[in-house]
């Protein structure tokens, strides 16, 4: 590994410790700093943008990079303006998660225990495409006091360039703000450096393709924040009512196919087949989805096959499959199998059928008549969106800024040994829950 | 990897899915078995514990074995009844850690989120030496709804075979219990296999010295909760009580040395040296701890010499180095460059300096004017502790039950739609905290 990386990622770590001092105010000061050079710099921007456009053709015409991927990295004045800048400030304007008293108890008179958010410290975010990745995720990483190194996609080389010219310029020499809180990578083979430093850098979160993430698992030791699939499933129960089971259907497949909260898979249980079935796919072939189902279901309905392989496959795309399951244990086995616990509803009048799902459905997000994507950061009310987690440690499901923090404990005495609470002559603890927040000179 | 193993570990996900729905009163019930159980096979444990005792002679002679650990091997019918079973019923007696919903939130009329705590899923826990230590966990697995493979060290084999068959044996055919919520490995092959299946298991959690810890970090990508090294400081500031930096350093040091939060470096503030270091070290030595200074601390005191190794050093011995430093600053740089990240103190009377340390100081537990050895789970008031973690991520610092748990997202509407919330004629979210729990018709 290079040793200019490691020392970068050496640098970051101090910058966290500096940057973790930063009030509230400063930090702030910084996040309308950026939005306001990014305002000032728009041409610079969109120059920059209009360089990895003409960059991008050659590869769309060669067929190695999408058309809808080339999309997604095109900036106007409007996006970078609106969406941009003001995405900047909506992170200034989130409450400040670092420093919460998360609880307090008196362990002894005069001895206090308080547990106190502070962030987690060095983040490694690795994302494709889209520039606008860039702003967000670093804001985020300013406004909850961790250091942060960013590797782009070749395909927005210049533009990722630019707004990491643009950040870091804005933010230098701010009261409270350590040269080196952010810094942006830019050869192929940096990925893997970030990767290996697991002595460095406590958190990778990746932002792209389903490639990119299990890339990344698969080749670091770093705790990875995100998920790599979202086979997402709708189940139809018996009690389900069939105007609802249709339209939650389609709106989970349809809102947004490519979205990782999109269904893959409906399961219909049998005693409501031949009535949910048909109505329901009719629907969906309406809006123009292709439907592939099991043997059961082309029984009843006039739709192509689907075999095993479909029931582990996120199509990302407008299509579906549909299983007819013999009861309510067969379509849990089947999520809980071939799932990847990211967020699985049920459709049911059936109060407590409804709980027994929401209760036995090993998933990040389970949902009861509504639609999959609800399980979304914005719409769950989280603020900014970190990312949607399939993890079963630390944040699970959609992450906002909270899971960027960490905690420490914080002992205040008066001169307290631990000796005087064992022996004989113990002493006993109090632990008696506090309502107050430290520090209590703040 | 053998077959079975992996056979084994879907079996204990399968489990964890199960146990995930017993009611307290049944894990409850489990438990209460459990205590009894071993209550009724005090002669079976220790029969079984004395071949272990008699196995472990020549290794003791050949001095591959040190006495110390084959002490902590030897139970006692006492420590049977009192300690273990007496153990299984406080674990028991924890509330219940299940199912508390953690935030509640109207998205809109209609339609709600309810954040609610959920077992993480299957454990993997690596121990030496204690074989009550197999008890404690997979109790405290039990009760926080999580499947275990456990794997004992070979000394304490028959040991282990025993408290594990009776664990088995008591909560076999319990209502709402499933076969396979405990397994325990023998073979030692069976680490790595523990160790090699991040598809099956969740988390890892080492209970063991230093070196068996650093390996099964060095050698698995399932996320460990625990640490390595426990070196922790006390720094005497400048303003510092002498009398209280005296008895602290003492306690920090003599309470228990082989303790993970035992003190390994004082650090000195320069302006004091003087005035504290004689004391300090004075009374350091009457309790017969070796001081090992830097060249400042050894102009004012006649102790060995302390070079740059000891400040990296866990000596987990009573043995203590000490380093004059130049400043505040000089003192937290130390800390956070030398130290472990697990529990740092100060000694001063002026509270800003103590607020700057307590804030500047990136340890999971920051003590002020008292002893690092407070850092515990029992002293912290967290009830039974899985062990104390340097981890920046999920929990940090004494764990107790609420670091076996993750939580999940449930969302409950009535036929709710997102596109509904898009497009000219968005809805809006309500994003209204409410004061209720899930499921409201428990």
């Amino acid at each position: 590994m290079a040793d200019d990386i490691r020392d970068l990622a050496r640098a970051a770590r101090e910058a966290s410790r500096v940057l973790v001092r930063a009030t509230e105010a400063q930090r702030n000061a910084a996040l309308e700093a950026i939005a306001v050079a990014i305002e000032q710099n728009v041409e610079a921007i969109l120059a920059a943008n209009a360089k990895d456009l003409v960059a991008a053709e050659p590869a769309v015409t060669e067929g190695t990079l999408s058309r809808p991927l080339v999309d997604r990295l095109r900036l106007s004045k409007g996006k970078v303006l609106k969406t941009i800048a003001l995405g900047v400030r909506s992170v200034k304007d989130q409450a400040d998660p670092i420093g919460k008293t998360e609880a307090a108890t008196e362990l002894d008179e005069g001895l206090k225990l308080y547990r106190v958010t502070v962030p987690i410290g060095v983040l490694g975010v690795i994302f494709e495409s889209r520039p606008d990745a860039l702003v967000q995720i670093a804001t985020l990483c300013l406004k909850s006091g961790n250091a942060v190194l960013l590797k782009g996609g070749s395909e927005a080389f210049h533009s990722n360039r630019t707004f990491s010219r643009i950040l870091v310029e804005a933010t230098r020499g701010l009261d409270g703000i350590p040269e080196g809180w952010m810094h942006q990578l830019e050869a192929r083979e940096d990925v893997q450096s970030i990767l290996d430093m697991h002595d460095c850098i406590d958190l990778i979160i990746p932002r792209g393709g389903n490639e990119l993430v299990q890339h990344i698992m698969a080749n670091t030791k770093i705790p990875v924040m995100g998920h790599a699939d979202g086979i997402c499933h709708v189940y139809i129960d018996k009690d389900a009512d069939i105007g609802k089971a249709t339209q939650i259907s389609v709106d989970a497949k349809m809102d947004y196919p490519s979205s990782c909260n999109a269904v893959e898979t409906l399961l219909v249980h049998g005693d409501i087949a031949e009535a949910a079935v048909p109505s329901v796919i009719q629907a969906l072939k309406d809006r123009g989805v292709e439907v592939r189902g099991d043997e059961r279901t082309r029984a009843l309905v006039d739709v192509g096959v689907a075999d095993e392989t479909d029931w582990s496959t996120e199509y990302l795309d407008t299509i579906v499959s549909v299983r007819v399951v013999d009861d309510f244990d067969q379509a849990v086995e089947h999520i809980n199998t071939h799932g990847s616990h990211h967020t699985d509803a049920i459709v049911t009048e059936n109060r407590s059928t409804a709980t027994q799902f929401l209760q036995s459905v090993d998933a990040a997000s389970v949902v009861h008549n509504a639609s999959t994507r609800f399980a979304d950061g914005f719409r769950y009310g989280l603020g900014a969106e970190v990312g949607i987690s399939t993890n079963r440690l630390h944040s699970r499901g959609p992450v906002g800024l909270e899971g960027l923090m960490i905690y420490k404990y914080v002992v205040e005495g008066n001169g307290h040994l631990a000796g005087t609470y064992q022996g004989d002559d113990a002493r006993s603890f109090t632990h008696r829950s506090l309502d107050e927040t430290w520090p209590q000179d703040r």
